[in-house]
């Protein structure tokens, strides 16, 4: 069996281009992301769900933009001739779920998933192959109140993990109000509109002039170029030009404003260059910008896309929804010095002397039926070696199981950060653990709502 | 933008072949599953990691049987021209993240992944392409106090499943005791003994009459055949013949079932017809077996693989570990009746009585803050049409707001499942809401530990 073991001695230990290896302590910052996002949404009602990692291709041909479907998925054909592709992102898949129980789902269908996707990209800061994203999404609800819950669900993540206004804004457009600013009021055709959109999309990565200049490509007219540059001056829809500032739209526009200030989110503001990459987005768009100088970047977000449910030959359904990513989330918390010290599930490492392994499994057994996380050193080394072992591995406490502590019932419980040692009977220690662990737990419901 | 649409309007809502979609009434049991593994395995030590969805094909050519490799894995070559593979098991994966990180790592290394993984394969009762496993492991402890440990781990998850001793066994075997069986006491050459590794590993699918024939097929010889049907009937390594019982390899068995017995384990018993799938176990090898008439089958194993992390060109390191599956495990709870009322995570749903959507928003507010889990109906329907929506989505409990509630600032709270309404204040609700949450978690904790 070993044969091939010596030709593939060479095999490399690094992850395939544009994945992560999660050690434990990648794993905790990790966690803590995902279990604060999960925190959120659930008090708010949504439900977790989970979908296959790989789709047929039609899927994303469907409704994806072309760039997506066409050359960023990882497709393939598999062993009976169909094409299917490893998701690059979970609207399609959830769409699909709610078309197939379109009937038997409760409104407002509240669904969120945590979730690895995978798009064909160079891989970059902030940006990998292999990535993480919490997908939440209301369905069934049509109409502002859903688009500012899944805003306001936005904001109350970035505050549960500790952010404050200053370190962001939430810019909010409407994608009708795009087609009528490109078509009837600066009455472009589809092809210069198309080049504008993606011109402005990327505004924020070019400086003042370039933007100019690659307007005027697009746009010649010189009026046209005057009534972009007033349309992008407008902070608030109330500065819109007449034209555009009394249709429904804006309308609507202006209602989700009032229920952000119901909600109490200030740092709000409305940006009619937002366009959000996804072609399907059918309303409120939104997201949340990095305001810091050193990650002065969009961070994640989301809108509403009423028609994607309906592409599976069902009545549509109306969806708004936002999709928070691992990567950007762990580079804003590292930006701003957000992210709390994370400790291991572990809580204690039993550290052998000498010959005493029978008794401390048998301890290692009451700690653990008194709900305390141990780990014992089996490997029989010396003292010293094990408690390296307990560093190298972030337990905070060790207890030490010699003869004397047998005998005493007393054992020398360490606390790693402090190096201060005191011997305590079990019940102590156990208490002693359960209370660090109940203060982590307040720390985190605190930080959620204030 | 919406040109494809009307193409594609075929599109199914069916997922992939042999994967599933799990909606929330689905993913509670997988979440339930999830959560036990996690507490057991982190009561012993265990740190979660995580690894990349797709790794280089090379990595599995170098260790997996050949049908897993070549037959099994999802594999195809990416736009960058390497052959890359969808994972199809973890161990190939953190065996190379421990050679990666050898010499910073604590031993021993005890860590644990929850992720899925696909094979392909033909779907069947209990088998699917994209499934779910835990893997716990750990590094660095040569010997039986690290088999035994993880065959501890295994019992204790079915205990905490709530599983009897009566409805499982535990085998356990050692693969260095079936090479000496295969060549020194049947004195068989390399293909004969594989071929009946493989027969012995399909033994429990088969009639006793089909078994001896295919073993007379393999084994002509009437000496030897009669020593192998000696070798089957013994029941402990006491009944082995004397030219395999007095092995260092015995010895060890011995010293595990030693460790069993202190551990309490009592439903262990040794099966030297044991083989397991997999080329690289090394030593100890076990299974969980389900003794249920309807469901008589090998839930999942694990056992010894010290060769592995020495395939990336550094020192070895020993390893043992085990890996239950999500749907093995979903079929043994549901065989035997296990698997308890799971509640989703939403606690209280919001009827809204006539125009009062501000107020209703706001006491959802309120009782987020004080960390209930509520989800307000934003339709606007009739209260019937919401009832309806919050017994659709298994919310335990219902809240109506109305003028005459607002105004006395008591809240018709009531109990789906009982149909029980009664007045109450904001306190009294929050104060219910987390006694059944509590309720739920003593009823967790104490079915782990007894």
């Amino acid at each position: 069996m070993y044969d091939t073991i010596k030709i593939m001695a060479t095999l490399s230990t690094q992850p395939y281009k544009g994945t992560r290896d999660y050690y434990p302590e990648d794993k905790r910052v990790q966690n803590y992301i995902f279990d604060t996002w999960k925190r959120v949404v659930e008090r708010h009602g949504y439900q977790e769900y989970s979908a296959p990692m790989v789709e047929p291709l039609d899927l994303y041909m469907a409704k994806s933009g072309e760039e997506l479907a066409g050359e960023q998925t990882y497709a393939f054909t598999d062993r009976g001739d169909r094409r299917v592709a490893i998701r690059p992102e979970m609207t399609p898949s959830i769409s699909r779920m709610v078309a197939a129980k379109r009937q038997d789902l409760g409104y407002p269908a509240r669904l969120y998933s945590i979730a690895n996707f995978m798009r064909y990209e160079r891989p970059q800061r902030g940006r990998e192959r292999e990535f993480w994203q919490l997908n939440a999404d209301i369905f069934g609800v049509n109409g502002a109140l859903a688009d500012a819950e899944i805003v306001e669900m936005a904001d109350e993540i970035m505050k549960a993990f500790g952010a404050k206004d200053t370190m962001y804004v939430i810019r909010v457009n409407h994608r009708r109000l795009v087609d009528q600013m490109m078509k009837e009021y600066l009455g472009l055709d589809g092809e210069r509109a198309h080049k504008l959109i993606k011109l402005l999309d990327k505004k924020d990565k070019m400086g003042v002039d370039e933007f100019v200049a690659a307007a005027h490509e697009i746009v010649a007219d010189h009026e046209v170029l005057t009534k972009l540059s007033a349309l992008i001056r407008a902070k608030t829809v109330n500065e819109l030009p007449d034209e555009l500032k009394h249709s429904d739209t804006v309308e609507q526009l202006r209602e989700l404003f009032g229920l952000f200030e119901k909600a109490n989110i200030t740092n709000v503001k409305f940006d009619i260059t937002l366009m959000r990459g996804f072609d399907y987005y059918t309303g409120m768009v939104f997201e949340i910008f990095d305001l810091h100088p050193d990650n002065n970047r969009a961070m994640f977000g989301g809108g509403r896309y009423d028609g994607l449910v309906g592409l599976f030959g069902v009545e549509p359904v109306s969806t708004v929804g936002f999709a928070p990513g691992l990567t950007p989330t762990e580079l804003f918390l590292n930006t701003h010095q957000l992210l709390p010290d994370l400790s291991p599930s572990t809580e204690v490492g039993i550290v052998v002397v000498d010959d005493n392994m029978t008794s401390a499994l048998d301890i290692a057994r009451q700690l653990r039926s008194e709900g305390v996380n141990v780990a014992v050193d089996t490997t029989g080394r010396k003292v010293e070696k094990q408690i390296k072992a307990i560093i190298k591995n972030d337990i905070p406490y060790a207890i030490f199981i010699g003869a004397k502590e047998i005998e005493e019932e007393m054992y020398t419980f360490k606390d790693i950060k402090t190096t201060n040692e005191e011997k305590m009977s079990l019940e102590r220690i156990v208490s002693r653990v359960k209370d660090r662990r109940n203060k982590q737990r307040v720390v985190d419901d605190d930080e959620l709502f204030e």
